[in-house]
């Protein structure tokens, strides 16, 4: 439980403190997308700073996805993608170890944790998607078709899931999931009764919610084991 | 299941393929937070295009955290902030309402799905900090009090998972999550029994990881109950 410590004043930057302060405009006009900026000279003007360090800060909210340029209309508000800037940083040989290991347990919270959504969301149509699935997992003896199974399955239970952030998160965290897992030895599981897709499909049918987390957790056990405390 | 469509070709800018071309020369040089990049008007060079269009595409990957500029030693990759883009645009008004929906019904996944991590890391310090809030809310009639002891008791839970991500997450989620949920009548629950504070930190004292999960879901039943099929 180790408490941050405050940024040193001096690592705040004139660009920094440009940028906070027209989120904090943004907020305290209620500025929609789809709204207007004003004109840069004026946004310099009221803020006391230069055009120069003006237009980096948009350039961050741009690359940020908060404003974009508009032939005609100046710069307007959009609709930012949340998971945008993630995405393009979201790189094995990007980040450190513990940040790898966050992300792969991250991808396992979010397995075991989006079981109510499933029961909620789930249709006929999805239910026999899933088991058109298992059955061509069942059907083959090639390694390389059952792997693909077993991402379609997973990836399936996302879709069902019905949250476009969700879906789109685990497809960006499935890469550094498989980077961090190529390491471990397969096959060192300590369940002694693996619960298989077949198994999931069953209970996603005619079980509970609270089953069904049960049931993932014991699925995904192997890669619990591989936790440190 | 909705499928996603490319997108049109000329939505992508010289300035994004120099982007995405600079992060794919990053990954295939296997270069470390720490490493030097070449020179700009080498990179420019090499990659045919301007130093106009260069500048704004390392302009923009220092936005996102992934280089910097160091006196002396020209650009050097830097450990992302994989969250540092997400927490910048994560603000209520900026949002729409399914990806606010999308965000509350996030939190609640995280909440049910670090019940692992919890009891592989919990400590015998951290279940007396527990208990210590759980009595300074059992002892106040104080609403405001017993707000901020709710608020204490689940951030400290996500301490206890020991995931930094999952910890800096979930406060980026709260803002939005309290104001997905402040639409919401209070005391609108389903719940017969429900589970209190207390009760979830005996199941953490004395449970299994299972039933802490069971329990959470109980005891965020008034949320779950806001959710849409």
């Amino acid at each position: 439980m180790k408490v941050n410590q405050p940024k040193p004043v001096g690592a705040i930057s004139l660009v920094d403190q440009v940028e906070m302060r027209l989120r904090e405009f943004f907020r305290e006009e209620n500025l929609q997308p789809g709204d207007a900026l004003p004109k840069e000279s004026e946004l310099a003007d009221s803020m006391g700073v230069s055009r120069t360090a003006l237009r980096e800060a948009l350039s961050r909210l741009k690359t940020l996805g908060l404003i974009e340029s508009r032939r005609n209309r100046g710069i307007i508000l959009t609709q930012p993608d949340i998971l945008g800037g993630m995405e393009r940083v979201l790189e094995p040989t990007f980040l450190d170890t513990n940040t790898l290991q966050d992300v792969f347990e991250l991808r396992l919270v979010l397995e075991l944790g989006i079981s109510e959504l499933l029961f909620l969301r789930k249709t006929p149509v999805s239910l026999i998607k899933l088991e058109e699935i298992v059955e061509k997992e069942e059907a083959t003896d090639d390694r390389l078709i059952k792997i693909r199974c077993d991402a379609d399955f997973h990836a399936t239970l996302y879709k069902i899931s019905g949250n476009d952030t969700i879906l789109r998160f685990q497809k960006m965290l499935q890469p550094i999931f498989n980077y961090v897992y190529s390491g471990v030895i397969p096959g060192r599981s300590t369940v002694k009764k693996p619960v298989t897709h077949r198994d999931l499909l069953e209970v996603l049918k005619t079980g509970t919610a609270g089953k069904f987390r049960e049931s993932m957790q014991i699925h995904l056990q192997v890669y619990f084991d591989t936790i440190p405390e």
